[in-house]
């Protein structure tokens, strides 16, 4: 039935061809958004009921907002899965009988959604209990499991090409082996808390995910237009899509002055989704590419992520009610009570002016800025509303994206054979 | 690689040879045992914290007692799912590259795994935030898409072998065809949901489940014995035993008194492990013979459900503080204010002595039991202790299923060619 394979039509004399299960897609993912909207207003009473809230402390009245929105956005955006799932394949039903369904291509499919679910699934139980650190770095592990099976048994590719310069001594590309799964295992471990760690303020989270997921669809078309792997970035387009559409509609009610926040789940629930589509359409080092700011402010957050300095429960900006602007957050401790490493960490960021520190009468107590991309933007530009800060942050990702892109195709010509 | 597939061994002279997978399992249910008896106690004050807690109302000192620990097992069985799934693969694996993996079993675990993750996440999210009866009843249908999806691909067999008497009229077999699919879409919904409306004392909801999961286990056992389909049993074993285990250990803290309670979580994940199993092993109508108790609670609760007789919001047993014993839970109507199918409900049950009714003096308000099969046992014993009432619904359970084998197995020789 070519119905359900491509449909055709003229643009000012060229023939433009595109798949009938993409057109659906695309119906899915307005669908998507359409239900978001109208869904998250009327769920609002529900979660304070539930007493899922939080106190925006970034603003002068300090509202309740409900908190855990993301469980919504990953309902409906399961749903328009499940929705679409069976219509890439209609057209092989009829081959079902004679046993040559593409089951390789359906499971791809079904564990995609097994490893966002779970995602959901722990998100969601982190926002209610407050799970431990650890829960959260394991569990993510453990529901990739299924995605790296099915990466093992349709691909098994573990070998990295590569760049001309080094190919004289190792060369033309370098197996791996073991050592690609474990990347791609942590690569959904460190999606999934990267987006978590640079948030804190109306529409931050959502905005970054929102930036990334189009990033790789721009990134899809391209690739698609080139003609490379194109059911990779389709599968990637399927599944990108429905994301969007749902995690539009979050972001009209999460935008500054925020009616809802995000929570936990939908972080963990961005983060697996980027990891999916990365190892299941193989281009997982270009999702990475994506993912400059976050990579930035982990970086920049590891003497603190790992207690090397001291590091308070939450990071994020100081609010001002007189004006309304928002402040650094600072952390305190004594330079002689650190650890080696925190010393180290400590001296080489002062030298390189990443944070800004104050040395008590005494000489030896330290206070300096909290160590996220956010406190030292407010470093650079002084106290700052709230919604200009978000504005300021989803510039910078923008320019990392354009600089992502520039390494991904022209300067790649330098370093690798490309067409 | 035999070694991956029988491991063999001497009993009194009879070499018993078991699967591989199947002794891997077995481990790992112990495992998902021990893992539920540790992690239980520890999460309690998480789940206080929460606000996830329900006065258990049975009893004098109407405790505190945390809720949903459904999440808890779900979790573990999901986890203890994921450990085991590369295993009866394993052999497999060096087959990858001549492209002869097997994906069509492969994604009936993905499936499986899928549903049951989703029917956690409704579970829990149903208990933090009550969800609306209608979503309780349409996402199970959506969350069961992908293994109709999986049926179809992989065995699409819709039809139903017909009784030896009605063969004169229609014949040796008949397909019912998107019947099927209809059939199984709402064994899913039923299954989640029947479970859910037999509850309300503690212990009860697990002690159904677990004689139902042992009831099934048993059905494979013997089916694999007769040589019948070993591969879809052995199928269903691989799911049913981690979910004994996970269950066994929130039994420990559910039973009589209750240290935690289970939620509508347990409920939703017991009834699709149970669908599941029943569509991918091909054996659904059997699963359906192992829910007596839960189909004639069912019908006995239909007035109530679609509100031909007044319903309250909980049907449960009333508790007696001085005696400590609970007695049946009332309703109250006007004869003349109900609808004509409720006046015919209430006349037939009536007759049947399936209620016990009192006129009040006016001679129309009437005051009965809610229709439960908890207050139609208490109707029968008077009022009893907690315990004693659960006891006795399992003994009834116990005997409904060895009356389903006698249908199944001895009975099934009149009506059907068995072996």
């Amino acid at each position: 039935m070519p119905l359900f394979h491509r449909f055709e039509f003229d643009v000012l004399g060229h023939t433009v061809s595109l798949p009938v299960p993409l057109l659906v897609n695309v119906a899915i993912s307005f669908g998507a958004y359409y239900a978001g909207r109208s869904l998250i207003p009327k769920m609002k009473p529900m979660f304070i009921n539930a007493n899922l809230y939080g106190i925006d402390m970034n603003k002068t009245s300090k509202p309740k907002i409900p908190e855990a929105f993301g469980v919504v956005t990953g309902c409906i955006f399961l749903v328009s899965l499940f929705l679409f799932i069976p219509v890439p394949f209609l057209r092989n039903f009829s081959a079902t009988i004679q046993g040559d369904f593409p089951h390789d291509k359906f499971v791809e499919f079904i564990a995609a959604m097994l490893s966002i679910c779970c995602m959901i699934l722990l998100g969601f139980a982190d926002d209610v209990l407050n799970l431990r650190w650890r829960d959260k770095l394991y569990l993510p592990t453990v529901a990739s499991l299924p995605l790296l099976m099915v990466y093992y048994t349709n691909f098994n590719s573990t070998t990295v090409i590569l760049p001309k310069m080094v190919r004289p001594l190792l060369g033309h590309s370098l197996d791996i082996g073991a050592l690609y799964y474990v990347f791609m295992g942590m690569l959904a471990v460190f999606c999934t808390n990267a987006i978590n760690i640079l948030a804190g303020i109306n529409g931050l989270e959502v905005c970054q995910s929102l930036i990334i997921a189009g990033s790789i669809v721009l990134f899809n078309v391209l690739e698609i237009l080139h003609g490379n792997h194109s059911e990779a970035h389709e599968f990637s387009l399927y599944i990108m899509l429905p994301y969007i559409g749902a995690t539009l509609a979050l972001w009209r009610y999460n935008r500054y002055p925020s009616q809802v926040f995000v929570g936990d789940t939908f972080n963990y629930l961005s983060g697996m989704t980027f990891a999916v589509v990365g190892i299941l359409g193989h281009f997982s080092k270009t999702v990475l590419l994506f993912f400059i700011p976050q990579v930035l402010n982990f970086l920049y957050s590891v003497p603190q992520l790992f207690r090397f300095i001291p590091c308070p429960r939450h990071r994020m900006p100081k609010h001002d009610p007189a004006t309304d602007l928002l402040h650094i957050s600072r952390t305190q401790f004594r330079v002689d009570e650190l650890n080696p490493l925190g010393r180290l960490c400590y001296q080489v960021f002062r030298h390189l002016r990443l944070i800004r520190c104050e040395l008590d009468a005494d000489g030896k107590t330290v206070t300096c800025n909290n160590f996220t991309i956010i406190n030292f933007c407010i470093l650079l530009t002084g106290p700052i509303r709230e919604d200009r800060l978000n504005r300021l942050l989803v510039v910078f990702q923008l320019l990392c994206v354009a600089f992502a892109f520039t390494i991904r195709y022209p300067l790649a010509h330098y370093f690798y054979d490309t067409n």
